[in-house]
């Protein structure tokens, strides 16, 4: 199966079907990603302004053989929107000038978008129609919702409200035959025939191009409250979890883990920032709830706040009383990365696993690369969804230039725990280019068979982002 | 692609691969369905102990080309658990003897069960471990959770906690080869390519067996309560469903619509149920509320009830005070079917619309039938899914067999009406074989050439429940 590449003669023959402006050279902000490590060759950029535009697109290049890289916000960390120079010069569609909010309603509390629309800006679509889309992650001033879909986002909110799989209720797409999937359903029920939906979300554009979707919105809470509650363990905070769930039901919007290591790094990054308590605990967890009215979130939390101090879970804790109070102790969560950052990793892993496994998996994880050499861990994460942020750091006073001969064995021996501990190697960031092997490694490999079968099955020249998830053929 | 028997031959082959009592001849209750619509091939029955059985099975029926019957509980309503005569004798494969509870994990709110667990165990084991496993449903008593998971379930609780797809983590399941899929994942957020769970979830039984499934378990509210009140009109109940839900968030259980004629019905076939109105109202919902400890269910219906009457979207109503109460009000819901099969309909119909049209859409359904004949019609059902049943019935003391040369004419005024409205003819029973045509013809064509694409690469053969779904090759 040999692909040819977006030269002349083929961008003459797009020119001639589009719209002159559609097309135009390659521009050095889509063959770069956020950490630098994909190049994208110099190819043609194609910005369609419709669904059938896209259309016209690709059922060019599945004539022509040559490989289509779908372009959402280019915000993706796994390199899924840049192909190397393992194969011929792409055609990059960039969904960018489809960004039209085609109806909100609310009575249905669903909203139906354009691919290319900010993710932030369906945000913004939903509030002002006095609704709340949820999902929210670090990227959303530039990820658009297309790109959000075909790698299945998570964030902070997945918890209460699911990843981006579970807000979505209908897809329009054109498949890599250049043919429109006319799928831009409402419905909360339907059971007629394969679930085409699923399938393309998560997939990462490697089966079509997702151009609208139809999303599910919520009722925006009334009030809403916070508390950072120190704990002995992870045991103790999963105790916590499942006891502030009894009492909370499902109005608990995040239940996030964090580590002493986390928070010394902000105290030595970024000592302006006020930590909630001088001794820093070993761990900490911040409870987020969303209630509708006729209930103080604070005294909901701290009605949990006595009975886990009453069941021993619990020793300290800081309870938001105004908005204000809320935003430092978000602040807190939301500036860990940055502290990470600037303590700078050796290896950083996006892993989830069982949620009643993670005590003894990061009991294992320390044993296991302190025998490696001397580093530190700042293990934190959405503990409701068993996703950790695993990352390790140079020893105090160390650089992590030393570590450099040390990086391959961190990240395998950390994605061997996690496949042991009948984890994923990727909770939330994707396959892309960065775990193609990963996934060969760990992947069952009936799946991986599958998954091949079904790709060869809907893009049989494989044109559609050639190299992302499923390997290449030899 | 031709197909065999599943005759001596075949069957003198697996046994000697499987234990002596695995394989069967037809009991007649395997080659039958609850509205006798579809009678089976007397061929043989295999009752598989293991996963590693149903493997060997498919394995073989695979290089036989035997066709194969995936069989659940048998509730099914549409046939997909039935071959007729339209193909050569299948191989039947129950999961009756895969039952076992694999495991339950109460902090993790998850339970591991094999496919052949009856519904209503599955939610007793998690009572016993002091969860909710919420999907309910009338055939729960006989329904297997395979059968479930193929035919993607829904039932009275799916505006709260979702259908059968909303509710599986991870699936094991032998593929159409014979292969065994490991994917009992029991991680909320998993992003390691493409989403096989959710391609086999809602495929009855057509792209492999599923074996086993992990599932999710939630709190047990702690109170639960209920309501019936009475609304003007479909729009009412819509924009009473709304302000519900600002109220009272992601507490609401159900929500459903009731009408007229389905009282009248009960009063006159059933005439000892009490029903909540003397005087019957046009229109009314049932609202069913499940709170975290902390607030009164009666009274936080009672706040909804006040500001209903206040917006003048209800006239009337009836709140539950006790247990007993509730469940009195449920019964009427619950009774309706029993007095719809009393009455006897010329035809129903299991359909969703978005939620916003359904107004009209009732409108214009009494116009075209009334044009068609003198009919009356019950529509209720599920109004927070914008799941309709939408039963139409002889005219007051006329039989319905003065009907029958009319059926066809009603089923396809209803189904033609439904898909004007962007609606789906299957909303919870899936296709079977009773729908393949109507999948055919509603259906979107690129999403069908998709299926057959799939169904070839999976199932290339084609022995897996053949004729169901998608349609026999000429």
């Amino acid at each position: 199966m040999t692909l040819n590449p977006a030269d002349t003669g083929f961008v003459d023959h797009l020119r001639a079907l589009l719209p002159a402006d559609t097309l135009r050279p390659a521009d050095p902000r889509y063959l770069q990603e956020p950490r630098g490590r994909y190049h994208g060759q110099a190819g043609v950029i194609a910005l369609p302004r419709s669904t059938e535009e896209v259309a016209t697109l690709l059922r060019a290049a599945h004539a022509a053989r040559v490989p289509v890289v779908p372009y959402g916000g280019g915000t993706g960390l796994v390199g899924g929107q840049i192909m190397g120079a393992e194969g011929p010069a792409p055609l990059v569609i960039s969904l960018e000038r489809m960004t039209a909010l085609r109806e909100v309603y609310p009575q249905e509390n669903v909203i139906a978008v354009e691919a290319g629309m900010i993710l932030a800006d369906v945000q913004r679509a939903a509030t002002e129609a006095g609704r709340l889309f949820p999902l929210s992650l670090a990227a959303e001033g530039t990820a658009r919702i297309g790109g959000t879909l075909a790698t299945n986002a998570g964030g902070v909110n997945v918890l209460r409200y699911g990843n981006a799989r579970d807000l979505c209720l209908g897809l329009e797409a054109v498949l890599p035959n250049g043919e429109i999937w006319q799928g831009l359903s409402r419905l909360r029920k339907d059971n007629t025939g394969y679930d085409l939906r699923n399938l393309l979300i998560g997939a990462e554009g490697t089966l079509g191009i997702i151009t609208a979707a139809s999303l599910k919105l919520s009722p925006i809470p009334a009030e809403e409250g916070t508390a950072i509650l120190t704990v002995a363990s992870p045991a103790a905070a999963i105790d916590l979890l499942a006891m502030a769930r009894d009492q909370l039901g499902e109005t608990i919007s995040a239940f996030e883990l964090i580590h002493r290591q986390g928070l010394e790094f902000l105290r030595e990054t970024l000592p302006d920032l006020r930590l909630p308590f001088d001794d820093l605990p070993d761990w900490c967890v911040l409870i987020d709830l969303g209630l509708p009215w006729g209930r103080s979130p604070a005294e909901a939390l701290a009605a949990v706040f006595e009975s886990a101090l009453e069941a021993g879970l619990c020793a300290d804790g800081v309870i938001a009383q105004s908005e204000a109070q809320r935003q430092a102790l978000w602040s807190v969560r939301e500036h860990i990365p940055e502290g990470n950052r600037r303590i700078g990793s050796v290896s950083s892993h996006d892993i989830s696993v069982p949620i009643s496994r993670i005590p003894d998996f990061i009991v294992e994880g320390g044993k296991r690369l302190a025998a490696l050499g001397d580093m530190r861990i700042n293990c934190f994460g959405h503990l409701g969804d068993g996703n950790l942020h695993y990352n390790v750091f140079p020893a105090q006073g160390k650089d992590r230039r030393a570590y450099e001969h040390l990086r391959d064995d961190v990240k395998r021996c950390v994605h061997d725990l996690t496949h042991e501990y009948d984890g994923s190697v990727s909770a939330e960031h994707g396959i892309g280019r960065l775990k193609v092997a990963d996934l060969q490694r760990y992947g069952d490999p009936v799946k991986l068979a599958a998954m091949q079968a079904i790709k060869q099955a809907l893009d049989p020249h494989g044109i559609m982002n050639p190299g992302a998830v499923v390997p290449l053929a030899d």
